[in-house]
């Protein structure tokens, strides 16, 4: 088993994996900029290291992060999500160093994080991809040849995007022409590379994604699905786990075919097969993420697996503790990504001093978080300061308790995306489990809400008001 | 439905109760003496109202309590546990009010309160007892005359006692001479009756108690046991559901005699039917508590069944939501209650400010609690302060969860059990499910561990030092 673990990632993910080295009996290391020296994550690994003074740059050093776990005599690095952890050189680093990469290998990172590769593997595998190109276009001439044969709209691609990053749906020729020098530019400032692809726009999808678990010894797994259709401009806000919009035979169906996808690449460790599910509910492969996922915690929370845990076994070398036929799925489980965010000015970050934080708690509640009472925000990094998880025998309790458990959650001094997630789960759409990709756009309304003030912060606003009006 | 429901108590299960009335869309009504108007069910409850200077008595001020209910609009009162909550006065005053006591009827509440009754109630429906009398005892000759027959050691019992007061053990004849009017001058102190009656001792027994729920419907079903074996003078510490010390055929039969004894008295709402099981596997009958249980949050938590709102629901006329063959269990869950207690100095209460919290999180961890940074616990009530649920597939993992969740709770400014019960963790016999009600009494070396200070601990530790020294 492994005996040490440095832990390459910052927040709430960076605090789960020290977590689940804690129950493993695995001694964990932190790594910190000088911006996170009073992070949760810092105090809590059992030995902590200093990357640098610049905020970002040190969770991106691979040279630096690899010397360090070797200096500090650690067999392996865990990635997180984020930073390194689709990066195939960081895990080929390590490889080279002997210390090991808690991911896939090098070489199945780089196949899946090049889409058009990932493409044809999946048509290789039988795996249904949309209408579209094999190859990397070769020009602008081949856009407007393919959009012409699988129709309009289409999708223009970065092959090294991801994340939601380096897309454009064009609905016209118009449109193809203008945006394809921009997709271009945009994928080489991103992800330095140029190459781009096309593939017929699936209109009003639903996002569903499957977690699979794979060891080196030939078994492969899923955890069931997740449905994260509530999203904006492509970045999840909701996930759900299972879809309250598949039917049991859609969710057979698409356990095994995210395993034929997983085994076809030959993955081990954990990872996601996205799918989008059309009007007609038929099923296309998107993409296939290869570092543990922000919404791990729902499939988590359903079937009982402790999904690190799981990947730091296989990273040992051990087998996945679990068959198929040994997973047990049970109600419904809801994440809210709690983003220091104002949705009411256009989700404008609202970083600063936390000056008050009440964690939600009682039955069928989960927070992973790294703020506390006191915490101040840094503006560097990712919006999303704490993930709250709810859970439930049925849909409408998992929604009552969401709804219960959000209200409970108090985080004072500064803005947050919960009030909004209230009003979402308000909407007779969402109750009904019938809402896209597209809900949130277009729900623009449900910004609308009247943000309840706590007596302090009335107090707060008050007393700024008063210095404004004196003139001070 | 209810509308509107006045929770007649205090700290976390008005809490808990609380939230289960926002999850069910019940509007909630707090009450609260001085000592407590800034706790946490105060702000949690959509109305709350004074119930007097004095800490504790308007806690029990039925005719107050019941008359606020009245005022206020309710048409329920929850008693949570401890207060009011088996006081068959109490119901009955709800009743006569036209309150529902969210609760068995007052008869039952009186009836299985009186342990005579309970005991031949038990006899009645052929629920195992231990040899002992059927009647109250008329004097000091026949206690001598029944220890005589039924043999030493013997329980001495106040029939109004529970709670683990009012009992003493009687090893010789001796000791049954002594303690015959201790106890009857206790009982009359504490609960203002005289009658004691006599069971035979069973000698190192465990704790296991089960969770029944039923409706006025003539519904009755069980939520599996409960060991509560890991306790102190009687007070629990620590709870396992289901207990690891149970086969799956002892199981099923304890879960079939909760039902029955439930039944034989006409039980409605949550209750607990508790059980010793001798050195020889054996059960026997202890008693019914009428009320929902401080460790109810296990039950819940194997079984995804919401035990105080079944309560609701119940009381409201409604049917359980669930068929016995509905309830599936999972995994291993175990409570800790974190008690404001200095384990190190015979459990002396510890109260006062908490300086800083933070509340564990991550997965398999449910925390139901009152306090929050710079919360003072105030000296006139229970000492504990929080409760710590972990879950897990397995007994092995429950504990290095529950490991793991208690280092991740942070409770700084007072002292509290929670290293003592990392003690208790690591002792081979707790791992190896081993243990009796008279563990933590033979093993008084787990009280001597070394108490890890945080930084600011030391630093205030530091301060009082220096201050003291020079004199201030």
């Amino acid at each position: 088993m492994l005996r040490k673990i440095l832990v390459a990632n910052r927040g709430e993910i960076a605090v789960r994996v020290i977590r689940a080295c804690a129950e493993m009996g695995i001694r964990s290391v932190a790594i910190y900029t000088e911006a996170d020296m009073y992070s949760l994550h810092v105090k809590k690994a059992d030995e902590a290291y200093s990357i640098g003074e610049d905020p970002v740059a040190g969770y991106l050093n691979i040279h630096r992060i690899v010397n360090l776990a070797v200096q500090a005599g650690c067999d392996a690095i865990h990635p997180g999500y984020g930073f390194l952890s689709e990066n195939a050189d960081f895990a080929a680093a390590c490889e080279r160093r002997g210390i090991t990469f808690i991911g896939p290998t090098a070489d199945v990172i780089r196949r899946m994080g090049d889409k058009t590769e990932a493409r044809k593997a999946m048509i290789a595998a039988g795996v249904p991809v949309t209408p579209g190109t094999e190859e990397n276009l070769s020009g602008l001439d081949e856009a407007l040849e393919v959009a012409q044969r699988i129709g309009y709209p289409v999708m223009l691609k970065a092959t090294s995007g991801g994340g939601g990053r380096g897309i454009r749906r064009c609905d016209t020729e118009a449109e193809l022409r203008k945006n394809y020098d921009r997709v271009i530019s945009e994928a080489t400032k991103a992800f330095g590379r140029a190459e781009v692809f096309m593939e017929k726009c699936v209109v009003n999808p639903r996002h569903i994604e499957l977690q699979v678990l794979a060891d080196s010894h030939g078994n492969c797994i899923h955890l069931y699905e997740r449905d994260c259709s509530i999203q904006r401009r492509n970045q999840k806000l909701i996930e759900i786990a299972p879809s309250p919009q598949l039917d049991e035979g859609q969710r057979q169906y698409l356990g095994g075919l995210a395993v034929i996808a997983a085994k076809a690449v030959g993955y081990q460790s954990a990872g996601t097969v996205e799918f989008l599910m059309d009007e007609n509910d038929r099923f296309y492969f998107m993409e296939m993420n290869t570092r543990v996922q922000v919404e791990h915690t729902i499939s988590e929370t359903i079937t009982g697996v402790d999904i690190i845990e799981e990947q730091i076994r296989v990273a040992a070398g051990l087998k996945l503790r679990f068959k198929q036929h040994e997973i047990q799925r049970r109600g419904y489980a809801i994440q809210f990504r709690v983003n220091a965010e104002d949705p009411k000015n256009n989700f404008l970050p609202s970083f600063g001093r936390i000056s008050r934080y009440y964690a939600p708690g009682g039955p069928g509640v989960r927070t992973d978080t790294a703020i506390y009472t006191g915490y101040t925000i840094p503006p560097y990094f990712d919006s999303m300061i704490a993930k709250v998880i709810v859970w439930a025998l049925t849909w409408e309790d998992a929604i009552a308790r969401g709804e219960r458990a959000l209200r409970d959650m108090e985080v004072h001094g500064i803005r947050t995306t919960k009030t909004y997630y209230l009003e979402i789960m308000h909407h007779p759409g969402f109750r009904a489990a019938k809402f896209t990709t597209s809900f949130v756009e277009d729900h623009p309304e449900l910004t609308e809400y009247t943000e309840k003030l706590c007596k302090s912060d009335v107090a707060a606003a008050l007393a700024v008001a008063v210095a404004a009006h004196a003139g001070l």
